[in-house]
C-alpha cells in the first residue's frame, strides 16, 4: 500500500482529460499538480522508547518483528482520511509510532500487551491501516510511548465448518484474501467495503464496517458469531454461536471497540454460498424523493436486491459527467436523461446475487416496486460500470489531492421518515460551510444500506483546497455536517466508525451516561489505559 | 392472571380423559390430584420496610400506588419456572416483595430509584411476571428490604412513524395489546412467544426474547430499534436507528441486561405491515437427521418459513397422542404414521406470512428444498391445530403439575454441524438424571428458530413428580441437563434468559473477563447494587 494514498504502488496515476476540464469548470483546480514528498522527506520525531524496553519486545518477537525504521514508522503514521493524506503528501504525519510489532500468535499478544501495560506504552491495533476517522492515529495518550500492533502476520483461515457455513479466521486477515479462500470452496463472505482490497478483518469487527453489499448479506457485526478479544486484563472469548439470550450482548460490545479494549485476534464468521448468478442494473428516478420511496418500499416490503444504491441529482450527474463521454454511463446518461423527462434524475444500482432462479424472482418482485414508483430500467451497463469501479474511489482521491482539490466524504443512517429532510440538512451545512471557507464546491450524496426502518447516507464533496489551511478548512466542514446530522436525527457514522474524528460526538450519540458505562468497561478490559488512546471518546477515556 | 400457575382464572380446567390415560401408561400420575393451596393460606413474612420508607414511597407514587397487601405481595412472588410453581402451589414461595410500587411516568421511576437507593431497597422490575428462569425472585440480596417495580401502568403507545414502520411504546405494555393496536392499522410486531398473552415488551426486551415466528420476524433484539433505560446512576437513552457504527453496541448491552442495571422504560420497535396471507402447514420427515438436514437448508438458501418447527420422534408422537382420537392431528398421525413408512417419523409445522405473491412464491421454493430432503407434506391441519394450541402448553403444565407430573422445558441453540450430537448429549443428560432420582421420564426436543449457521433446541421433559423432594429433583436434571449443553457447545440459553437459574453457567458462557466487564458496567449503572440482586451472575454482582 501507498504510504502517501492509496493502494498499489503500481497503479498508473492519471485522470482523464475531459474529467480534469470537468473539475476545473465546476471546482477549481490548483495552478499545477502537487506530488507528495518523497518517503525520505516525511519527518518524524526520532523514536523515543529505551532501548532496554525495545530489547524486551524483541525478546517476545525475535528482533526482525519488532521495527522502527523510518519507512516502517511512516507506513504506520496514520490511516487514510484525508487529514491523513493531506499531512503525509506534505511530509508532515501528526507522530508516528515509536516502534512497529509483528506478533504471529495469540501468545505473543498476551505477552506484548503485558509488557506494554508494564512499561507505559500506548498500543495502537493496526490491521489494513485503511480507517478514514483517524482510529490508527498514533496517540501515545499520557504513556511513555506508542507502538502500532500491526496483524499482518496473523493471518490464517483456521477452520472452515462447511455444514454450519462458518469460518474461524485470525483477525489479520485480510477481507479480500479469505474471499478468495472462500471462492475456491464456492463460498462468500459477501463483504465488501470501498476499502476491501486492504481492509483486515479484525478491523472489520473492531469499526462495526458495513460492505456495499449489506443490504443483502448484512453488515459485519451480524456476520460475527464467535470472537476472541486479547485484552491487558484478560482474554474475552466467546463461542461461535448463531444466537443466545444469555445476558447483555457481549459480542456487540467488543464489535465496535475500536482496538480501545483490546485486540481482536480470532473471528467466527458466517459465510454463504457463492453466488452463481450475479445482476447488476441500472435505474433512473425521476427525483431523489422518488428514489427514496422506491427504496424504502423495496426495503419494507422484502424485496430489496443486495447492493441498492441511489444517487441524488448531482452525484448522478458528476458520475455520468466522470465517467466521460467514452463510457457506457455517458452513452446512457445521453441516450436517457433529456429525452425521457428525468434531466435531473437520479441513477440507482440494483444488485441482485444468488441462484438462478432466486435472483429471477427476488429480481422481479424488486423490478415491480420500482417501477410502480417510478423507475426507469436503463439495462445493465450502469451496473458492470459501478461494478468495475467499485474499489476505485480512494484512487481517485488522491488525484484529485494532486490537482488541490479537497473530497471527501461522511455518512450517517436515519428513518425513513426523515431520509429526505436529512439529505437536505447536511447538504446544506456542508454548502455554507465550504462557502464560509471561501472554497464553495459542489456536495452529494447516494443512499445505500437499507433497513426496513431506514437507510444511510453517504455524502461525497468537492472543493478547491484553501493553500496553507487545508486541515482547517476541513476541521470547519466536519464541524458544521458533524452538528447537522446530529441536530437532524442521524447517527454520527453508519460504517466508519468513529475513531479521532468523530469521538467529540460520542456524547451527543450515546449520553453522558452511555460514555460513562464505556469508560467502566474500559477500566476494567484496559486498566492501564494503554488501548489506542484518543479514539471513540475525546479525551481517551481517561 | 393466576397467582398459582398460567393465564386467566376463567380458564376451564381439565385434562381430556385419553390424555390422563396416556400419561398413567407413559409417565406414572399422581394417586388423586393435588391443587393449589387457596391464597389466603400462601405462606409469606410480614413486610419488613419501616413505615417512614413507605411513605417516602407513596409520596412519590401516590398511597394508593404502593401495596403490600397479601394477594398483591403473593402475585410478584413469583414467575412461572417449575420451581416457582411447585413452591406456589404449596403456599411456599420462596420469598415476597415487602410492598409493590406502580410508577406511572418516567419522573417516578426516577425519583424511585433514588429513593430505593437511598433507603438499601432491593427493586425487582416486573413486567408480565411470565419468568420460567426465576428472573423476577424477590432476592433482597444485601439490602433491607425488596420492592416489585410493576410497569403496568407505564403501558402506552406514544408514537407510530408509519412511514419508517416504528413505533415508540412505553415498557411496560403487553405483546397482546401492542399487537391488537398495530392490527387496528395494519401492522404487526411478530413477536409470539409462548408467554404472548401477558409478556411485557420491557420484558422482552430485557430477556433477549424470541418468538415462535422469530425465524421470519427475528429475536426482539432485532425489533429493538432505540430504547430508554432508567438507572440508579442516570438515564441511557439510546435514539431510534436503523444502523450505526458510533462504537461498541449499547443497546445490545441494555437488551439482555435482565433488569440488573436498569429499568428499560421506553422502547422504539422495528413493526411489519400485517400479512394477508397466512399459511401453516404440516410436514412428515422419515428421521430428525432428514428433518434437521432439511431445515438447514431452508435457513442457509434463505427459503426458510416464518414459523419452522421440527419435533423429535418422541415429541412427534407424544404430540399426536395428546391431541387425541378426535383431532386432526390425531387422524392425520394414524393416516401417515405406519402407511407410509414415517412410522417413527418427524413432524414439522411451516408457517408462511406475507402477501400473497410472497407467500407462493416463499411457499414454493420452501417446499422444493422440504421434498428434495424426503419431507411428506401432509396439508395444513396439523398447522391449524398447532396455531390454535400455541399459546397453551402452560395451560396444560397446571394440569399435569396437579396430577403430580413434573413438565419442564429448557432450550439452547449450537450451530448445524452440531445440533445432532447435542441433541443427543441432553436429552441423555436428563434422561440419566431423571432415572438417577427414580423417576424416569419421558423427554423430547422440537428443533425451532432457524438461523444460518445454526438453530435452537427446545427440550420439553415430563416425569412423576417425586413427593416432596420435587425442588431437588428439579435441581438433579437442570444441573445436568445445563452442564451436557454446556459441555456439548451450545449456549445455556436461546431465549429464555439467564434469570436466577442459569446464572451459575454464566461464567462458562462468557469466561471470567466477561462476567469482570459485566461487572465493571454494573457498578457504573447502578453503583449501590439495588437492580435485580442475585440475577444473571451467581453471586448478584456484588
Amino acid at each position: 500500500m501507498r504510504w502517501w494514498g492509496w493502494g498499489d504502488p503500481q497503479h498508473a496515476p492519471g485522470l482523464p482529460p475531459h474529467a480534469l476540464r470537468f473539475l476545473r469548470e465546476t471546482v477549481g483546480v490548483g495552478a499545477k499538480p502537487c506530488p507528495p514528498v518523497a518517503l525520505e522527506h516525511v519527518k518524524i520525531d526520532p523514536q523515543s522508547i529505551p532501548s532496554i524496553t525495545l530489547d524486551r519486545l524483541r525478546e517476545i518477537l525475535g528482533s526482525e518483528h519488532v521495527r522502527d525504521d523510518h519507512a516502517d514508522r511512516v507506513v504506520h503514521a496514520a490511516g487514510k482520511g484525508y487529514p491523513d493524506l493531506v499531512r503525509m503528501r506534505a511530509g508532515a504525519p501528526a507522530g508516528a509510532p515509536d516502534a512497529v510489532l509483528y506478533p504471529s500468535s495469540h501468545e505473543q499478544l498476551r505477552e506484548l500487551l503485558s509488557a506494554c501495560a508494564r512499561d507505559s506504552l500506548a498500543v495502537v491495533p493496526f490491521g489494513g491501516g485503511t480507517s478514514v476517522v483517524g482510529g490508527v492515529q498514533p496517540l501515545r495518550g499520557p504513556h511513555r510511548g506508542v507502538v502500532a500492533l500491526d496483524m499482518c502476520r496473523m493471518a490464517s483461515v483456521l477452520e472452515l465448518d462447511d455444514t454450519s457455513l462458518m469460518v474461524r479466521v485470525q483477525a489479520g486477515a485480510r477481507a479480500r484474501e479469505l474471499e478468495r479462500w472462500l471462492a475456491g470452496r464456492g463460498l462468500t463472505l459477501g463483504h465488501f467495503p470501498q476499502s476491501f482490497e486492504y481492509v483486515s478483518l479484525g478491523g472489520c469487527a473492531a469499526t462495526r464496517s458495513a460492505g456495499q453489499a449489506s443490504t443483502g448479506y448484512g453488515r459485519f457485526e451480524r456476520m460475527v458469531q464467535g470472537l476472541r478479544m486479547v485484552a491487558p486484563a484478560g482474554d474475552v472469548e466467546l463461542p461461535a454461536l448463531p444466537a443466545s439470550a444469555a445476558g447483555p450482548g457481549m459480542r456487540e460490545v467488543l464489535v465496535g471497540s475500536e482496538g480501545t479494549l483490546g485486540v481482536i485476534d480470532e473471528l467466527a464468521l458466517r459465510v454463504r454460498r457463492a453466488p452463481s448468478e450475479r445482476i447488476y442494473e441500472g435505474v433512473f428516478f425521476e427525483s431523489f424523493q422518488a428514489g427514496v420511496q422506491a427504496f424504502r418500499e423495496l426495503a419494507q416490503r422484502h424485496a430489496a436486491p443486495d447492493v441498492a444504491r441511489l444517487s441524488d441529482e448531482l452525484q448522478t450527474r458528476m458520475s455520468i459527467a466522470l465517467a466521460g463521454s467514452g463510457g457506457a454511463k455517458g452513452r446512457l446518461g445521453r441516450a436517457y436523461l433529456g429525452v425521457r423527462g428525468y434531466a435531473s434524475g437520479c441513477l440507482a444500482i440494483l444488485g441482485f446475487e444468488g441462484e438462478p432462479r432466486e435472483v429471477s424472482e427476488r429480481r422481479a418482485r424488486a423490478l415491480q416496486v420500482v417501477r410502480r414508483g417510478g423507475g426507469l430500467c436503463v439495462g445493465r451497463s450502469p451496473g458492470r460500470a459501478w461494478l468495475a469501479s467499485r474499489f476505485s474511489a480512494p484512487y481517485l482521491r488522491d488525484e484529485l489531492l494532486t490537482h488541490g482539490v479537497m473530497v471527501e466524504t461522511l455518512e450517517t443512517a436515519t428513518r425513513w421518515s426523515n431520509v429526505e429532510a436529512l439529505h437536505r440538512r447536511v447538504l446544506g451545512a456542508i454548502d455554507d460551510s465550504l462557502r464560509a471557507c471561501g472554497t464553495p464546491g459542489l456536495v452529494m450524496c447516494h443512499v445505500s444500506h437499507l433497513y426496513e426502518t431506514g437507510a444511510s447516507l453517504y455524502f461525497t464533496f468537492l472543493a478547491p483546497q484553501k493553500e496553507g489551511g487545508e486541515l482547517a478548512q476541513w476541521q470547519a466542514v466536519k464541524v458544521a455536517a458533524s452538528a447537522a446530522i446530529l441536530d437532524g436525527g442521524g447517527t454520527i457514522t453508519h460504517h466508519h466508525a468513529v475513531g479521532r474524528d468523530h469521538a467529540p460526538w460520542m456524547e451527543r450519540e450515546i449520553g453522558g451516561e452511555g460514555v460513562r458505562a464505556l469508560r467502566a468497561l474500559k477500566a476494567e478490559l484496559d486498566p492501564a489505559g494503554i488501548m489506542n488512546p484518543g479514539k471513540l471518546l475525546p479525551d481517551g477515556w481517561s
